[in-house]
């Protein structure tokens, strides 16, 4: 057992365990709520947060760095005075966002790029993405890493498989190079500020990143040099980047076989509620994902009986709630109908997301509570293959176009 | 007293009463809080109108009308069933919408429209409003009128003031004799349908309207002939739509001494917090407008110490809340700064439109609420003179445009 991640119990290879943070203990598997600018989009606020037991705020370095600016939250208290959210709090390193850029240039020792919002040059490194969270006031820090695309862009010019399979490659292993250096980078700069003496309940936590695409023998090299090095847990960076979700799936099973049992383990970026069984499946303790809120601004709704559009003209006169098994205020308390959120979607008003933003985290945030419930009483597997195919299914009306568009 | 108003004190001209409804009694004066499509725009939901004490809901029936469609929503229960609002809702009569259209053509018994949704023809008289507004599952319904605009359209190629006026005037006489015509046909088309017998306790309510713009013996024309009709209230329709302010309070001084006392009295579509007190110290009971919400959405604030554009860059590191004075959860829970609030509105977070609409209308129903102990208090003026300057303050940075745009 690490000072910060206490294994409760494990089913087959399903965890059921406890994260530690200076605020506070969170119960594992669980999905953390996106806050990009330090708010949850379409208007959802820290009662409704509260409200779903959302354990874990994820804010992005690279969006508060630019605006409000990351010196100006440090003078206001940090994150947690800024917003108002008293649990814990885990900021991305602000890689992924500035490697999605257009126009930035990557060098070995970091990346300089320009800002979106006023073209103002910026240079980020591991140090500077450790001093950014630390002014963030994060509780748990994630190392400075090079997260490439999954395949090369479209506009590249080899022709053969081979050949542009054979560049991904470089450019992937290139990658986990640089992620290897900037993760002892991020160590340093963040132990610099902070007493190597104390516990990881008494300072932020740094989790580090293992990268290397869908190359078995690349995750392999990121992975041995990354968990040598003293993290308080570790992610795997650069999935759900545009691979197959099989090939996704193969390097969990890789990955978590060998990935340390006693730290939590977090899969960035990902994903469906099938995707986050699935890799519950395979040993994973920790996810993030735009998509429930995402889908929820455009009315799709995940449910305990499939995937709702729920914009669609058959649930104009559907006085039934989203979900009869939720338990969300927008279903458990029955005050709003499908035929009032059609309504409030059909009419783009802005209460539609968030009651459906608020149901679909909810719903996120259920899974992963019923997940460990499943994981204790050790019944994961055959709760999973049960519910699996509900919780995935596609009803027949979401896929009529265009009675969608039906004026009404 | 009459069977739906009771009339607590007066204090000079103004008055706090009981407006009784089949759902509820309500204290006045009182704002309604207006969620055009059945939802308060920006997010808000029940429980926060619950929070803010709301009195009454509005809502309005040509959008209601078009989209979802009235008896789509009277095929679910009406209003309070679609909306899960169980305290009154009052419905306008949708003359005001479609006399706003640019297309649209009025004839002596109704109004020929197209649909801004998909263009369908569409005629609207007293009694199809009627019917609408019933199918909407109203508790308070208004008369079908005739709304015409404060001043000729700019395109007028009547170059004499005179001339303008001249023709302006005929314009609204025509629209005062149209509206007592509506008005009688609006009452039969409503007693068609409700027994006559019963009390206004037991049966929607339907409220008469006074139009006759500034010009006093229209407007004493109109008053003469509406007053006459056995309504169950009275509104004041065709203000705040251009005029200058002090022409309004010379028609309010000029109408509420003549109206009836023992019926609530409505102010249609005003107006600032300052105007509603003027209105008030004239004798109004009952108010809409959307500019608590409208201004909430761009940033601009009513507080007890004026008036705040929170999106300016000298609150980015405010971290004071935005008024001590208010009750609102935004303000007395302290967990929302203004450097927050002005982050989430710089970066078009909706969260921030949401707080603030919150903020603002809630500010609108406490001075309500205040503005009727001071009047139970014999007060009320004395309170008004020294609140109204406060309230009604712009502070200095709130001129600053050049500043405002400064990129942070």
């Amino acid at each position: 057992m690490s000072d910060n991640f206490e294994l409760q119990k494990i089913d087959g290879s399903a965890r059921a365990g406890i994260l530690k943070t200076r605020k506070g203990e969170v119960a594992t598997p669980f999905f953390l709520s996106v806050a990009t600018r330090g708010a949850i989009k379409a208007g959802v606020d820290g009662d409704d947060l509260q409200q779903m037991q959302a354990p874990v705020l994820l804010a992005n370095t690279y969006h508060l760095h630019l605006r409000p600016g990351s010196e100006r939250i440090a003078q206001m208290g940090g994150l947690h005075s800024f917003t108002g959210w008293k649990g814990p709090i885990l900021t991305d390193s602000g890689g992924f966002q500035v490697f999605s850029l257009q126009r930035k240039k990557i060098q070995d020792h970091g990346v300089l790029f320009r800002s979106h919002i006023d073209g103002a040059e910026i240079f980020l490194d591991a140090k500077k993405s450790i001093e950014i969270q630390n002014n963030l006031g994060a509780d748990i820090l994630m190392a400075f890493d090079e997260c490439p695309a999954g395949s090369l862009p479209h506009t590249s010019t080899l022709s053969s498989p081979e050949k542009r399979q054979k560049k991904l490659y470089f450019k992937i292993r290139t990658a986990v190079e640089r992620t290897t250096q900037w993760a002892k980078e991020s160590l340093e700069a963040h132990f610099a500020q902070w007493d190597k003496k104390l516990s990881p309940l008494e300072r932020p936590q740094v989790f580090g990143i293992i990268q290397g695409g869908t190359f078995p023998d690349l995750r392999n090299k990121s992975l041995q040099e990354i968990t040598a090095l003293p993290f308080d847990g570790f992610a795997l960076g650069g999935l759900a980047v545009g691979e197959e979700t099989s090939a996704m799936y193969e390097v969990l099973d890789q990955m978590t076989s060998q990935m340390p049992s006693q730290k939590p383990r977090y899969l960035m970026g990902v994903g469906t509620p099938g995707n986050l069984l699935e890799a519950i499946g395979r040993g994973i303790d920790m996810f993030d994902c735009v998509m429930p809120m995402r889908n929820a601004r455009h009315g799709t709704v995940f449910t305990h009986h499939g995937i709702l559009k729920i914009s669609n003209s058959a649930y104009r006169e559907d006085t039934g709630v989203l979900d009869l098994e939720c338990t969300c205020p927008v279903c458990a308390e029955k005050k709003y109908s499908r035929a009032y959120l059609c309504h409030l979607l059909r009419t783009g008003e802005i209460l539609g997301q968030r009651l459906l933003t608020i149901h679909n985290l909810s719903f996120y945030h259920q899974l992963m509570r019923t997940a460990r419930e499943k994981i204790l009483a050790g019944q994961f597997y055959s709760w999973k293959e049960k519910i699996f195919p509900h919780i995935t299914k596609t009803p027949p009306e979401a896929g009529k176009k265009g009675e969608e568009k039906t004026k009404d």
